[in-house]
């Protein structure tokens, strides 16, 4: 949703040989870009769109107006504001730099709608600006694999709705993904065989900035790396031999921070990869050093008394102030997770806070600019109105100035351990769309219903931009029926949700080979046909006889659902990899019918017996246990049903 | 189907930890085969299956017996047969090379069968060997550019069904896609920035071999050759400048094979792909040199007159002869398509033969092997029985000794001009399967209705091998609805083809800018469900009384279809790339009330009035007429209803 924006009556429709003017600057990056806008026309369309440039401005149809290019390196302060006015005659676009005709061209693709038998651009007149400069999206590549394709469809999509950080998250304990040519042990030994080269580096770079996307590389340390142990055991403070790790976790393997060797091969290496990656800030992760390998060392015992460093805190602060001062070198600004935050830490350090609001107020009242990632773990499977309600800056008091602490926006994170690339997209998106909008709208847009219905259409529209989300769900319902008609399972599938936060590493061992191609993987973090269904319950309850239409789509959801177990069984019965599933299925058909049955009962107001609702709140509490790692998101709907039935009595 | 099958009775339930024992010969590339064998049982089952080294052969599960590693470089040589042993106990496979190996383990891939709540592999003793050694698929990555993904994920699906011959046509008028280190101006002007590396070249060899899949590159010469002119017009025997061709057909642009300066570019190239491409045979094209710069340029004409060259013919015979040197200096068999055939053709070069059975008999008549095409090019859009009744050798009367000329087998042609990375999959899948069986079993295999029963099991394996046939379809329709429902579209798109052989090009001008996203592009080239409609059919009219469950499943067909218009209108409001579709729709509507009336009078007795069968005859008739480049599939099983109908009256 723009900063401001205001509707006319008017529409202009699609050209199929837009002329287009660009006036003031112009760019080979500018002409990708409108080029970009151009074949995306075509594929929603289906017709050959092809751009026409205007003789003048004045003779255009869609007019460009741009200051200049724009900062060489993209950095958080880069200019993003446009204005975008759609008149009856044309279209006009005005920004400073490259990057606002990018943001303004992001909007107009989205304001393309059907009229009849076209389409047409809405009259419009926007000006919009960006409230947060960091918004961004951190893809962990380690755990799991992600492969140039998954980065560079996610680019798109990240660029469809005007996020501008891509964090890759590079070095693992299960993997080391870069290739380093100074110290190629590293990607050798410690990836196995899964890293970007430097060029796919290189083109990830490019590709993201001509979407006006900065890439910031994280290589985390001290802690989580083995991967890079592997090749070069005598950077730890352990003892080798080391392997790739296969489990998720925490684990001791660590750097010894007391050897000058450690700061001359980062020295190398830093220099290696801000080469790659140019812009300003370079994250090095911190988090989660357990310090088992340095309590047991007892040349780092002594090092610590000799430096006077009380703990393994202050430990891991003398690592970071000389990580920091290498950076330096390389005018980069260091990144750390929360856990840098120290006495000491130069103070152009940034914060990414994954604990939460508090420790980013913390941070910011330290002096440092800080980034909010608490709340949007996207790996945490909630839904997107919890990370809708979730603002970096709650009160809006913290300075948003340049040069002072502030915070400088968010970052959601996709956590690798149980995404592969068939699943990624759907845990990504459509709910980072809510993520961004939080982050680029005014607070005051908050509407939940309002960003809701909005977001329907942006996944379709993420769909054409590239990403998989929805192109995926049906293959892997054909895997699991073993080649079986998908109809009963896919019913099932729409309303069930993985396990929310940690629970699925509590279920079973998974391992880095373990297959993730199982119902809870195919099914998406959150069912909208549930939270639909939840919205008509609680409408018809508010007032039953003004919404009858919602009572019939009531009945005809739980009457599908207590069908499907006999449609189900005879599918499950030929595909062992559904053997689990049968439970949850009878599951949702014993609340469906329950349901039902109140329903009956509510409309012909006949109370229900006490024997009756004991015996529905048992199979409703019965059926909130997660079964195979999913959770049936229709009980909170049948739930509200049995609860106001009984208060109704 | 393997050349020799014995099933037993018994079965060897599948093994979470198996334990694998290679006796002989092993190597990386036989181990990296097992891997893949694993890995793949587990995305099967959704359960870890990982390897283990049995201490010796007698305590494995699976035992691999090989005798050596088979040539450094695979030729149509390679023995590929093996023996492979189910039994109650273990295991066992026998083979004289990795690659005999690798076909072993595919089969064993394609046994595993589901029982009870696990997995078996069935008790079988199996002989096994290809009908012919030429057995392959070419795809066109220039009419449409295919990246790397495209062309890894149909190597996997070419290793399933035993396809040996990875045939890349890399070179046309609509782009240069190979990156040349000697004549950069090749990739970079003629490509678009569409282009294979080097790396990624070696890869696709690399990973080729590793499935034991030749790589036979293509570089179609003197015409068809457009792309090479944009940056190196100096070639060309008429006048430049030259664009990348946007359209599709024969262009006049051509080598000019009278300068020797030609040649000692060629020769050049040549050195530098052949480095790239071990294969010991290269693929020269040859074909469609329409001729109009030769004839209309002076200095080729006295040329001709001079070296007594009476014709066109004779002077693009007399370019053959002068690059087949060439390539005999680096070691390399030339192949081209028919148009080489020729006096003075050295013998060792072979024919692939484009235009039928009666070339290719020709050519090895003249002491050529020959490679028929002809019969086999999936972008005809034809039905898999179709390819699967076109023999190479019908008779079985031709050598097959290396050293006499013979027919080497055939090679599908997955031509470009109308497939994207997001449809070829669905041209290529699961046709090519019965193609692959055509060149591999012996021909006695020739049961068309098994052939389709096995097809759509082996169409679920690719689909879990990792080709998109059925995954790509529901995105494709989720576009196409732009949101809305889309069962009433799959109904739909589940009974239509797209227009047969070049009959697409006729309806609007396609250029390679053109969107390939509509309903043509969804339709699969054969409607399985109009093929089993048809046998439903058949099967109901031969004997009515006996087979009242196909009345009943005909009846259903027949009611979806007639009530599917009204569902499909609303969606099709709503989506102006759907308004082509809606006179199709409403085509299957009259059609299907026309199969429901004759159905009602065939079962009540009822003849039919003269003036009704008119009207039936004449709504098939105009529905029979391809409407937005699709055909109704379901017309020849209500044809013949009407027609059995009439007969019986």
């Amino acid at each position: 949703m723009p900063a401001r924006i205001e509707f006319g009556t008017a529409s202009i429709p699609l050209d199929t040989q837009p002329s287009i003017a660009i006036d003031g600057h112009t760019s080979p990056r500018l002409d990708r870009a409108i080029d970009r806008f151009v074949a995306r026309l075509s594929t929603y369309t289906g017709k050959s769109i092809t751009r026409v440039t205007a003789d003048s401005p004045e003779h255009a149809k869609l007019r460009i107006r741009c200051d200049g290019s724009g900062q060489s390196v993209q950095t958080p302060d880069e200019v993003e504001s446009y204005t975008l006015q759609v008149s009856s005659s044309y279209i006009q676009i005005d920004a400073r730099t490259t990057v606002g005709v990018i943001r303004g061209l992001a909007t107009l693709e989205q304001l393309l709608q059907r009229e009849g038998t076209g389409y047409v651009f809405p009259e419009v007149r926007i000006e919009d600006k960006p409230r947060f400069p960091w918004r961004g999206l951190l893809i962990d590549v380690c755990r799991h694999w992600q492969p140039m394709p998954v980065i560079l469809r996610n680019l798109d999509a990240m660029a469809a709705v005007k996020l501008n950080v891509l964090h890759l998250h590079l070095t693992e304990d299960q993997g080391f993904r870069v290739e380093s040519k100074r110290f190629p042990r590293l990607h050798e030994r410690g990836s196995d065989g899964q890293y970007f080269t430097q060029k796919e580096l290189r083109e990830i770079v490019a590709y993201a900035r001509d979407r006006g996307i900065r890439v910031v590389p994280e290589f985390d340390m001290p802690g989580h790396t083995t991967s890079w142990l592997v090749g070069h055991p005598e950077l730890a403070a352990g003892p080798g031999p080391f392997e790739i790790e296969r489990h998720w976790g925490v684990f001791d393997p660590c750097f010894d921070p007391t050897k000058d060797s450690l700061y001359a091969f980062l020295d190398s290496f830093f220099a290696e990869v801000t080469a790659i990656f140019p812009d300003p800030y370079l994250h090095i992760g911190g988090d989660e050093v357990n310090g088992k390998q340095w309590t047991s060392n007892a040349e780092i015992q002594a090092f610590m008394q000799k430096e006077n460093l009380p703990d393994l805190h202050a430990l891991q602060a003398y690592f970071n102030r000389r990580v920091a001062a290498i950076l330096a070198k390389y005018d980069r600004t260091m990144i750390g997770w929360d856990e840098i935050l120290h006495e000491g830490l130069p103070k152009n350090c940034v914060v990414q806070s994954w604990r939460g609001a508090e420790s980013l107020q913390e941070a910011v009242r330290h002096g440092f600019d800080a980034i909010l990632s608490n709340g949007y773990y996207l790996d945490h499977q909630r839904p997107a109105s919890f990370h809708y309600a979730n603002d970096p800056d709650p009160t809006g008091t913290t300075s948003n100035k340049p040069g002072t602490a502030r915070i400088l926006g968010g970052e959601a994170c996709m956590w690798g351990e149980y995404v592969t690339p068939a699943t990624i997209d759907s845990r990504i998106w459509p709910r980072m769309a809510a993520i961004a909008e939080r982050l680029w709208s005014p607070p005051s847009v908050n509407d939940v219903n309002d960003m809701y219905q909005r977001l329907e259409r942006v996944s379709a529209q993420l769909e054409r931009v590239g990403v998989l989300h929805v192109a995926n769900y049906q293959p892997m319902l054909i895997r699991l029926t073993n080649g079986q008609p998908t109809e009963a399972l896919r019913v099932l599938a729409d309303v069930v949700e993985p396990v929310k936060f940690y629970n699925r590493s509590n279920s079973q061992t998974y391992t880095s080979r373990t297959p993730l191609n199982r119902l809870v993987d195919a099914a998406r973090p959150e069912s909208m046909v549930a939270r639909k269904f939840t919205a008509q319950v609680e409408r018809f309850l508010s007032s039953p006889s003004e919404h009858s239409e919602d009572q019939f789509a009531i009945r005809a959801h739980l009457s599908q659902w207590k069908a499907n177990h006999a449609n189900l069984l005879p599918v499950v019965r030929s595909s062992p990899m559904l053997a689990e599933v049968a439970p949850i299925s009878q599951n949702l058909q014993n609340v469906a019918t329950i349901g039902l049955e109140v329903l009956d009962r509510f409309v012909a107001n006949q109370p229900a017996a006490t024997e009756w609702e004991k015996h529905a709140l048992k199979t409703l509490e019965a059926a909130a246990t997660p079964l195979a790692e999913v959770e049936l998101a229709v009980l909170p709907g049948i739930s509200k049903l049995v609860k106001t039935a009984g208060e109704s009595r």
